[in-house]
């Protein structure tokens, strides 16, 4: 049987085009012990994909020029030879970005969507809420009362991010780049401000809205934005630092030059952190039980903006970085059957 | 009986000059029931007086123009009409620059330097040495065989966070603005290597010095010393920062510009924290101990610059941000009796 692969063609010099990607044809292997045949259902793009289609040294080893992408994907067990899963079953892993996997079984865990789409095992129940979570949870540590910032706050992290600060009782402000976003995080998450980037001048939206300054930053986007969020710390603030998605499309020897913190840390003696859901592994049970509870008694509200077929996933990937997302930005690849 | 004020004339914008400071003479008041009067044998001059001589909030109140400055002291009591102090003990606290003080005896406290100069409660067992306790060993916590790098390391601070980190088995890098400085870490204080900033590319010059990359950077200096850091820092690096002296005489509305660290948080996952001495005041004890075991058993090493007489304070105060100082900048203002 033949499919189709997404191959990374060539390293991008800051933001990717269609020479980065190619798609190619190749053949399915037959599964063997302790194997098992997926088929792709869902395949998430997310931005921190971007880093790997570089070779500097990162958290994640680089992709391969020639191999497939690699990323977050919703399976159906199409045929098991492991006695892990049964044929039908729906499974969550890191996977490469073609529309059959071989792999062995421990590759992949069952989804924990029960009744809900796949595709939640992509966000609000998968690796961004997860990053939400102990972001905002273990390192934000928003209490009553606070006022907690989020950039991004629109998009797959930053929509579970405030409202997990919301559910302690925090003022929630979020920073978005359109009036659309605006009225999603303020009218269906319950945010209690917005503040519009493209609208300009930041930093007073920032003071309108956060009278009583920040002391949480939840941290997405970096660059100028977040320059006009450290002037505003409280004394004892916290900014876990998630993802910086303006820096991910510099070209090579440029640097990301803006306003050191330095002082804003030593005058508020803020703790700024950056993370990676990894470093929390003992902590999933708990962060997914949250977060189920939380979304199957309407607590927890999303979004997803889903691109149809194999072939949409690099325009997926690029409506990253142009913003265009609600929400988790999702391919879906084929129907379960 | 008269004395002599240093004043805050005038809100020095930039680096501060002769204009900033003017000396005036006043009548000494007697001590009333309860009160102490006290001659200033030192004061202490120290970087963060920079952000005093400014109205812009930050953690201490501004210094008013037309009074007195202040800061940390070591005074002998003269003459007591509290039950706390008898004529002659060596008391400590931050008292107005001048050359008698008359206060209540609960605004200072006994100098806990036994046998040594009565100058050590402003350095290695004062305020600076409290500072390099707090900052290495509660946020950058280092361990044996990581890599401790310091900025400023040759100052009140630095001389001390480097031997505490040897102490615990890191191998310890300054960075210093001298050769005379760089022979001081290495020679009297222990520290593995040092880093001179003035010979140009310290990011070779770290690259060379710390080949196991940076566990935990003892911030002091900011600027694009710390720019050439950001790179190096392993995974779990932990960023306490103190100071940040090439930003103190930034002009107004002048900003701080420079590598955005974000991305480098997130890549190596990195903690970076703001501290002041007070939010640890639980735990001075067990710094205090430390540190006077430390220096009593010959472990910690430690210079004093010390000026001479009261009008000197001004020189002695510019000259921190010419880098004139080995250890901690004092001024001896009058012999004890």
């Amino acid at each position: 049987m033949e499919q189709e692969q997404l191959i990374l063609q060539e390293r991008p010099n800051g933001l990717p085009d269609k020479d980065t990607f190619q798609f190619k044809k190749v053949e399915v292997n037959e599964p063997e012990e302790g194997e098992i045949l997926l088929k792709t259902l869902y395949v998430s793009v997310d931005p921190y994909m971007r880093g790997r289609m570089s070779d500097a040294p990162s958290y994640a080893a680089p992709f391969e020029v020639g191999a497939p992408l690699v990323g977050g994907n919703v399976s159906q067990v199409m045929k098991s030879n492991s006695d892990q899963f049964t044929s039908g079953d729906l499974v969550t892993g890191n996977l490469d970005f073609q529309e059959y996997n071989v792999v062995k079984a421990d590759k992949v865990r069952k989804v924990r969507t029960n009744d809900l789409s796949p595709s939640n095992a992509l966000s609000v129940l998968g690796m961004p809420a997860l990053t939400a979570y102990f972001g905002m949870m273990h390192i934000g540590e928003p209490k009553k009362g606070e006022t907690v910032v989020i950039s991004g706050a629109a998009g797959a992290v930053g929509q579970v991010a405030g409202q997990l600060a919301k559910k302690v009782g925090s003022r929630v402000v979020g920073i978005v780049g359109s009036k659309e976003k605006a009225k999603y995080i303020t009218e269906t998450l319950g945010y209690d401000a917005a503040v519009e980037y493209k609208k300009g001048n930041v930093s007073e939206q920032l003071k309108e809205t956060c009278p009583d300054g920040i002391d949480v930053y939840y941290e997405n986007v970096g660059g100028e934005i977040s320059d006009a969020v450290w002037p505003l710390l409280n004394v004892f603030a916290r900014v876990p630092v998630c993802g910086a998605i303006s820096t991910y499309n510099l070209e090579e020897g440029e640097k990301d030059i803006g306003l050191r913190v330095q002082q804003f840390l030593i005058k508020s003696r803020v703790k700024m952190q950056g993370l990676l859901i990894g470093d929390f592994a003992e902590h999933y049970d708990e962060a997914y039980q949250a977060l189920e509870e939380a979304v199957s008694n309407g607590e927890l509200k999303f979004e997803e903006t889903i691109h149809k077929g194999f072939h949409a996933i690099p325009d997926a990937f690029l409506g990253l970085f142009s913003g265009e997302n609600i929400g988790k930005q999702l391919v879906k690849v084929a129907d379960k059957e």
